[in-house]
């Protein structure tokens, strides 16, 4: 028999089987027989001894108080009654005193509960605990706030100001439970695959470069830095030539991010690397690891292979290299009604979205609309409101008319548009979005692609559009350009799309040496419902290519390039073919457990713009601190 | 039947077992059928693909070539022959231009070895690969260093600018995976367990007393800085204040050491605490995971619960607060010779070490002797010869007279002497230790007890003493004084022990408020075989006393302990009695691999001054760098 655990939302029975072993006997201490979660209807007439916090306190009559005790496994309603209770007003007297959340030990009978009082027949509804004695273990003060009383929390500052209250909600104490067993689930899982699980060092190289890394001052030499690593890719690629050929870690990461950008300076990925594989057998590595954690985690089973996309069709299909396969709503490119060789030209049909949508939630389009225009996203984004006799409502359409009016002059003509109708059989009430864009960018997202995501959010909000929460749309997304074009230009430098490390397609490896734009990486994203849950690579081996394209294609300044000597001389001294993966697993969790905000999957996040409210850091540094370094405030910063 | 695992030295069959089910599948890649390390003869006759390293070449002959194949699990000898190859030749002079450690492909059909070419029956002993392709993978350049030539290997800074080189010698490649294997060992008994894996920050805040701790530079403004925490301390007591009663950890915990102390500036703890507990509750769960680690990396078993000793009694007895009790070589209290009652005196007897210690290994103990002095370590400490007749040699004795002329004056008088010689029978040609030390001040480690290793060490060397490598005496060290008097004086300023969250042992509960120098700690200290693997307490759960603490027995400055707000606050608001321990990875991992230096349980360590060899860090950062966090190098230390 499984008790029932409170607050966990246990999915995986074999997880409640264990946990259910565990609760009886290991969390026993020499503080408590056992823990409320783990009574149930079984223990009556046993004396027993239990710990928690003081969830609230009735105080009945002068004979009689009721107590419902808490702890991280369930609760436990106490019974303290004059007549089988040994000092009872002291002992009244002490509970009256305590605030909610202070902790108490008792000791008492579990009895069953009248007929007329059980509520239900779950765990603990049949018992309660006739106390003989309480002892306080700690008085709690007034609380900032109740984390159990939902109705009333305050905003996510003050939350974040006090973490380890807002951490005894069930919610988090869940999403906290539920990223332990996940990153247990994935440990097996590695581990019984041969993978080892290697430390790189936190510690890493400052690179003139890098923009994004964290530096921490050493006191090897005024100046002399060390770098937190954005990620291991350097040193899991040495592990390679090392010999390690399966390797595994779930690593802290950094990014200095803009203060803007609602990221975490640190975050946690599954970092995997292999030797003597090709794609495929990483990506079959991978495909099994979720696998098991979705069964471990959701008891689900989740079909392998996982589909594959190139990026060309996901970028054409979806509007997006990470698309959300779970609805329809695809993007048509229409080459015949391109304006020149120049550009795409494409449509997104909204069945129904002139009727569903009002003016006002036209408002988050046409500004998508607007942004992608001047940001040179794309050259022409237009929007259609297919009208009743099948002709569209150009001209005479409100929206158009009043939003983009001042696109007038480079609006498509009119034999364009019937030609898209015609081509994309747009229905009476339709709404169409027409967008035209450079052949020589190869954008992850056009603007379509923003459209279909937000169109397709507000129809599942007015009931218009199936998108299952429990539909888990896995999906590899490869072919990806090896190097992309940093402005819109056929003579556009060249940068590597993902890392410099990501090998050619075979095939493609002659096109590297004079049409480097028309190679594909050996890259792979691992996309589900719209989201990247991490990327990966077969890497460069020979040091002869990866010089090539340092010096040749990217075009590093000497002094980058020299910053990754090391690496080239270790492909040079024997270093087997690899590639590799890393999952985010911040990201992963949030989606196991179905939470808005990755702050809801980290016990100690940082607030939006990187300060830890609780600690009050980052703080600041004295002088004298700095001075140990070499280092002193710029006087134009004070 | 099992595979033999090459590099590894496998001792438990378990993971034996696991790893040979691995070999023969997880490890088969789309590019090779087997590993080397999973072939023996019950593949004769099959057509397998091979991958790994060119360990060297021999060509026999025109038509004969011989090829010793490496990968991480084993090697096999390939045989390219004339009559059995399609385009030998063209393969035979591919394989002549090799080097050491070229990565190559091979295909072929396994087969017997001549029986009289049988070396062993081991694995891959009785057969080799005949092979039909090669397919050269990569091709290596000359190396810095063969790391499979052990007689040849050059010193350690060359190998550490090599690491991914230095990583291929067998010691290393096992050291890395049983450090992974421990890991998981840890990882499975703790989720067993009921504890949760919960990360902790690693921007940490930085406190104006964190003289050892790195500092991060933010953008949040100039001088605003995180800190790299020493440990998450904090973090997991806030934990327990949030209701996660079993939380672990295995944590990455960082420390701005002297550089010239051979300590690694990052580290990794097994970091542990559990609510509604006792002492003797973690050091149970904690018996039974040592218990588990040994079981499964080194197949023993270990006899738990662990003996209890007390700091007084180890420091009495050993000399040491971590003693090494495999042997004996105990230390004598002898308070009758004792000068006055500010004076502790303590005799240690090397049973025949007159006779075994040439003048020049003396020299160590006489520096050991020297040093205590001038430190103020021990009043006065002093060597005697025991000669035949049972008097001491004092006076006479060559080293006494060499070495402590300028301690003459200080000398105990003749008759105190005559009593330690009494007292603790020392026979002919024993070296009799003599120290005296104030009683003011309680040194985790005495000049006797460094003396006792130093001896033990020598002894066991010239095998006069039997110090087994593979006996695992674990001891808990506890009641350690709570506070530290900071000089030798009565009256002298008192500091934590070990950190000022130490609860007090209960029963010295009200000594806190009149003589806190007398007060135990809750700490404990976890000791095997002479070396500190951890400690850990149980906190102080009380805000009052907690607050008592630092304002009137540590009496910090409001500024230090404002630092620690929060953490008083947060007590307060119904915290559990709680307690936990820190066991430090890397040497348990060195233990366990019987290791000289933690930098080769590492993979990638930092040299002795901090620095990483292999990647040039630290390196300098740029002005431009620098002034992105306001911060500018002082003009001083340019």
């Amino acid at each position: 028999m499984f008790v029932s655990i409170f607050p966990l939302r246990i999915e995986d029975t074999h997880a409640l089987q264990v946990l259910n072993a565990v609760l009886y006997f290991a969390l026993t201490t020499s503080m408590r027989t056992h823990t409320c979660g783990s009574l149930n209807a079984e223990n009556v007439d046993q004396h027993v001894k239990l710990c928690g916090w003081v969830q609230n306190i009735r105080v009945l009559s002068d004979t009689l108080v009721f107590v419902q005790l808490r702890d991280s496994y369930g609760s436990m309603q106490l019974l303290a009654e004059q007549t089988k209770m040994p000092r009872f007003s002291e002992q009244k007297e002490l509970l009256e005193q305590l605030n909610t959340d202070s902790l108490i030990e008792v000791a008492g009978t579990v009895v069953r509960r009248p007929e007329e009082m059980i509520k239900d027949r779950a765990q603990a509804g049949e018992i309660e605990l006739l106390v003989d004695e309480v002892k306080v273990l700690n008085h709690a003060e007034l609380l900032p706030f109740n984390p159990h009383i939902k109705s009333k929390l305050p905003g996510e500052e003050t939350r974040l100001a006090h973490r380890y209250l807002d951490l005894r909600r069930p919610e988090l104490q869940n999403n906290i439970r539920v990223r332990s067993r996940t990153s247990m689930a994935i440990r097996q899982f590695m581990d019984d695959n041969g993978f080892v699980d290697i430390e790189t060092p936190m510690l890493f190289k400052s690179t003139p470069e890098g923009a994004r890394e964290f530096l921490v001052p050493t006191r090897v030499g005024a100046g002399h830095c060390y770098a937190l690593p954005q990620s291991p890719q350097q040193f899991k690629q040495m592990l390679m030539a090392a010999g390690f050929d399966r390797y595994y870690q779930i690593a802290r990461c950094f990014r200095d991010e803009d203060l803007r950008a609602d990221r975490q300076p640190e975050f946690t990925q599954v970092d995997v690397e292999m030797s003597f594989i090709k794609k495929e057998d990483i990506q079959g590595v991978m495909e099994r690891m979720i696998q098991h954690v979705w069964k471990r985690i959701k008891n689900m089973e989740i079909p392998v292979p996982f589909p594959r996309m190139s990026f060309a069709e996901a970028t054409s299909r979806y509007g997006s290299d990470k698309p959300d396969t779970r609805f329809g709503l695809e993007i048509v490119q229409v080459p015949e009604i391109a304006l020149d060789q120049h550009t795409v030209a494409e449509v997104l049909v909204i069945p129904n979205g002139a009727n569903v949508f009002s003016t006002k939630e036209m408002v988050p389009f046409v500004d998508l609309i607007r942004s992608s225009q001047s940001n040179n996203e794309s050259r022409l984004t237009t929007v259609h409101k297919v009208n009743d006799n099948g002709a569209s409502g150009i001209g005479k359409a409100s929206l158009l008319s009043r939003y983009l009016a001042h696109s007038q002059d480079t609006q498509p003509k009119q034999s364009h548009l019937k030609k898209i109708l015609n081509s994309v059989s747009a229905n009476s009430g339709d709404l169409v979005f027409v967008s035209e864009r450079s052949v020589y960018v190869t954008p992850a997202n056009t603007t379509l692609g923003r459209i279909r995501t937000l169109a397709a959010k507000l129809l599942h909000e007015r009931g218009q559009l199936d998108i299952p929460k429990d539909k888990y749309c896995f999906m590899w997304i490869e072919d990806f350009p090896l190097f992309t074009r940093e402005v819109d230009d056929a003579n556009g430098r060249l940068s590597a799309t993902h890392h410099p490390f990501t090998a050619p397609v075979e095939k493609d490896l002659p096109l590297l040496y004079n049409s480097p734009e028309k190679v594909h990486g050996q890259h792979y994203d691992l996309v589900l419902n719209g989201v990247e849950l991490g990327g990966g690579s077969i890497r460069v081996h020979d040091p002869a290519v990866q010089t090539y394209i340092f010096e040749n294609i990217l075009k590093l300044t000497p002094e980058i390039k020299a910053s990754f000597d090391h690496l080239v001389t270790a492909l040079g001294h024997g270093c087997p073919p690899h590639g590799g993966i890393a999952l985010g697993l911040d990201r992963l969790v949030a989606i196991l457990t179905d939470s808005p905000s990755l702050r809801d999957v980290i016990a100690f996040p940082k607030s939006a713009n990187g300060r830890d409210l609780f600690m009050h850091s980052p703080s600041v540094a004295t002088a004298a601190q700095l001075s140990e370094y070499g280092l002193k405030v710029l006087e134009t910063s004070k």
